[in-house]
């Protein structure tokens, strides 16, 4: 079984492995969230761990269940948790869920762990689950955490390439070219690329309202378009956010 | 996209399914757990999903990913929490992921859900966070919940058949024949017949011990043995669980 | 002062036997829950406390106050929690508790901790609490914990002799045979024979369903019936619980 | 049985009550606390649970099991929790078990509660529990909420009486002549008289310090001496303050 | 920059002087709450800073922020949460704010921590707040904890010259003549001399009821009058309570 | 009295202003946290109560309390935890103090509410904390709340005017120019240019670790020099900023 997946192992394998290789564990943390009428709800976690398991792969790394839930959705990056499916967490909940996670693979005696974030809403939370666990590991504990989104590992030279018009930012990339085309990758039989909608960016003020204006979000729950997503971008991006990552823990776990 | 999956399916065909059907939806809930060296880690969350894919598609309904990780394994079912690879939640986190999908799917306009439990230990956490998101959604709220463990919609005829010299109770079936049979049903690619442990079953008294005594537990995490475990024994349980599921679904929610 | 009961006894009183004796210390978790018009809403909680303390007698243990509120009712189990009367803890509640209890008897110095449950709805929340509070004290604090649910100290043979026809299973004797016998044994004048209901004994479905459908659960709250109580079985009963329980003390603490 | 005692009712008796008479509930809140050589462990549950029965039985109201553990023991005025024996909850502890409780007497239609509470440290957490009870309930369900200290219902004269050289105030009245008295009245043999320590009043400096120092409290855990204290102060005090309660509870509760 | 304030002085000076000096760190705790017509809201933060700054100039301590928000107001001491304006927090977050600042200034290296109350309803759950950090700092811990409600200090003599006609007791000098004097002491353009309510003082039974009552507190919120006060008693008051801390550090913390 | 300052006004005035005017409220959120040898600790605080009580003055609003502490430090934006003198709050801690403060401005008529953050840090804590307060209040609330960063307000003109070599980001803007400047301009007595550290931009990877590597962050804990922050500059950005949070305030909530 030469997997990576954890879920996929007996305990027997993943036991030997951990004290043999003294891998990297890899945590890929999702969300179930509309990403528009072209891409599945589960986009978050499906790219987490697709990433997660492309980087691991380099590395003789595991790949631990995804967090298949996520924090809220925000207007500005997710939509907003007015759209049906979009299915997520408290904030106690998501951290409860991180802490615990990383408590239990610090007793299986995991020493590398990498928090791979593929929803942009679950970032804080995550760092307070592993704080909280950390305090509880006490000061000498051997585990260290790599925490990362994976988008951040996209050189400049791929997103000029990707966007040729110019990178609008991260900020409006919900269901737009980047998410879009790395589906079209790992999961093509998962996209509807005739139903990706027209809607040009969403244009948000400097601040937020609560409750949200779901006048503010595109009905289609698409940030800026996903036109100019093909899967060949796809596999760009994901190769290369993959090889930097798998770079990244090497360098830092060494 | 014919799928049951949720996760699969864009938010605009989710919406749709829920306003025109009114569908049943189906939360899984796992484990990742120690099932023995022929059974993986996540033995319990992909039954379980299995079956909600299985009943899902004889009723028309959904099935929401499942809930990866679960509630501490205990000796006497599960193996005990001392078994490397065993990842588990404390009661809290799972009462509250419990209670955070509720929540949202009421909010989705979901009238008829399914916890379909796979890992013994979930029980009581599922039914409190059930019900602190049922008591948040007031009394006069149309959601009605479903929970169960599907083994228990076994007949006794097909107990009888599986286990000819008699059936030890449910109590023992971890990592067992139940277990492995359907499980050469649905992942006959992730069970490893060669590596089936011979040791009899596990003889527990009747309390527990805090902090567990490992001795009491078979070193290969097994409670009694697989041996008899086969595709068809899978097949035939499989098929009675979804049908029966669906039975009490269509009946219940009519 | 030859009381074995805690709430009786003067600290310093208490601080001599902890020290010279390293005694038991039981602690009895009941529940404030129906049990039929003939049983006293307190039943599981002064079960819980009598077998205790006909325990901790035959052992020279000590018996702390009962946990008198207990889990939400289950209509499996205890009729459910549309019974006026039945007043019960949320999850996080009853978990704190017996956390809270176990963190202070491990620093008064007690060493062999009895948690001793005569409410079936409380089973997972005290592991939960006794786990909390373990995981608090670290690994290598001398406190052992035994968890039992009395009931599971009668042997078959008791059982055949109580129920001629029969024994249902523990799931149905709610207020009926078992309780109201032992009742009967340690209090007679709680019991009002001449109210015991006629109902033939429920019948669950292989689910649950939330919120609960009180037409599942008889209108008198008895799930089996408990006509064939009486004190001598009681007795029998009791005294062999009790009796087994004090053995498994003696072996488990040695 | 024409208990006030909840916990020997059964649920159809109490829900007749509940129903026709429309009683006060006195939910009696106490301690498992060091009370000196003389007193046992149990004191303030006792107390507030015989004070509760007697009021009661004044009003022909009902009495719920005593929370039999309070909030931890502060030197000043119950000793501190550096005594074996003493055995306290977290305030998270003590707050969520009165909530819950008040939510679940609201529920059973009970709309005159009486919080009586015989330990000083748990007055701010009952305070708590009740509010975030009140919350949940909505402004305008019609449960109100009596919550007191039974001693503040002396009259300054029965405390002349009682301390013919002047009353030192009730800060110090831990294990002191009041509680003494109303042991020997209610439970005189769970007192042991011959081993009243001597030890003078303890004298606080006017701040604290934690952890505590254990220099600050005299090793008997009496705050002042219990000379002075008999049976029939005892029985004066007990009356008088039952009898003034009933008083206010007819008044307000009218 | 010889202030006393933290806020007011960068890391590295703060570091410095907490290396070099070990100097007691003052925690003003205060509350957000009506102070009758002529006080402002934040009257009990106000006064426990500047109560901390004189008692720290005295002893080269260090003041930290105060905690603006404090628990909520009662009836028979603060008036009650009926208020506009008073803004309050739940026991929980008071209780992690005083527990997470507790730990934080463990972790700077400060051993002398003053814990300066100055909103009565506060007191407990501080008491809560602090011990949580103590207990998760261990039992070596150098950190040693001061707690105290600064009018504690007060001495009779004082208080017999400020009260000719006799001290009515803490209890009602909410908006009273202490603290009106104290803040026309420290914050004089603050107060409203012309606007000071005759109401007489407030007279309370010795219970409360839930949800409170308002016409138990007089509307202008003032619970006895604050007649008398003047800026010398503020002067003399003030100067006494913290010169008396400032002794009770040194002697404490030598 | 005309100040914008709750904590000044008396709650008479308070309640006159909220039921005549319906202000818009303002509630600063900051941190007690490094900022460099140049800065106080409480700069953020500092900061944001500045800018509400300007952007206040121009809408006849009012300001709360600043939240004196904020969530914990991290590198790439605060430098980290490491640094003795930051203050920090768990999670939990600041998602209920936010909440508590939003529940009780619903209870006083409060229908706009600004949430006005000076620590990058606080966030999505922030977020969640509006967001259960707002489901705690109900769906048909008139309460609205706008939650921002100050920052956020400044237009690409003042940036490039401020940075005549390139706006190097916000995310480095800890202890930089931005805040150095603002707080030239509105605290100068509590800045030290003399200290102003000569330290480059620090340069971070495209993940965290956790525990923080230290050497990661500039031993002065300033991120990127405050070398060419000055007064006027920091007059600029502040009148910028309050007006445009100003007009942002009358046209959201008109």
């Amino acid at each position: 079984m030469g997997t990576v997946m954890m879920e996929q192992m007996s305990w027997s394998v993943y036991r030997d492995k951990i004290i043999r290789d003294n891998p990297a564990l890899f945590l890929p943390c999702g969300a179930l969230e509309q990403h528009g009428p072209h891409l599945p709800l589960g986009t978050d976690a499906l790219l987490a761990s697709a990433v997660a398991a492309s980087a691991a792969s380099r590395v003789d790394g595991i790949v631990a269940p995804a967090l298949s839930y996520g924090y809220k959705s925000q207007p500005k990056c997710g939509g907003g948790q007015h759209f049906c499916g979009t299915t997520s967490l408290d904030a106690h909940t998501l951290i409860s869920q991180a802490r615990d996670a990383v408590r239990e693979f610090a007793r299986h005696g995991v020493k590398k762990l990498v928090v791979l974030n593929g929803h942009y809403e679950n970032q804080w939370f995550l760092i307070e689950g592993i704080d909280l666990a950390l305090r509880e590991l006490g000061p000498n504990h051997p585990l260290r955490v790599m925490r990362l989104e994976y988008w951040d590992f996209m050189t400049e030279a791929t997103l000029a390439a990707v966007f040729p018009a110019g990178f609008p930012g991260f900020a409006l990339e919900h269901a737009a070219v980047i998410e879009t085309s790395i589906m079209l990758h790992y999961h093509p039989d998962l996209v509807r690329l005739d139903l990706i909608p027209d809607n040009g960016p969403a244009d948000f003020p400097p601040y937020e309202i609560h409750p949200l204006n779901p006048a503010w979000v595109p009905a289609s729950g698409v940030l800026s378009s996903a036109r100019g997503a093909d899967a060949e971008k796809g596999r760009q991006m994901a190769g290369e956010v993959a090889q930097r990552i798998a770079d990244a823990v090497r360098a830092e776990f060494a």
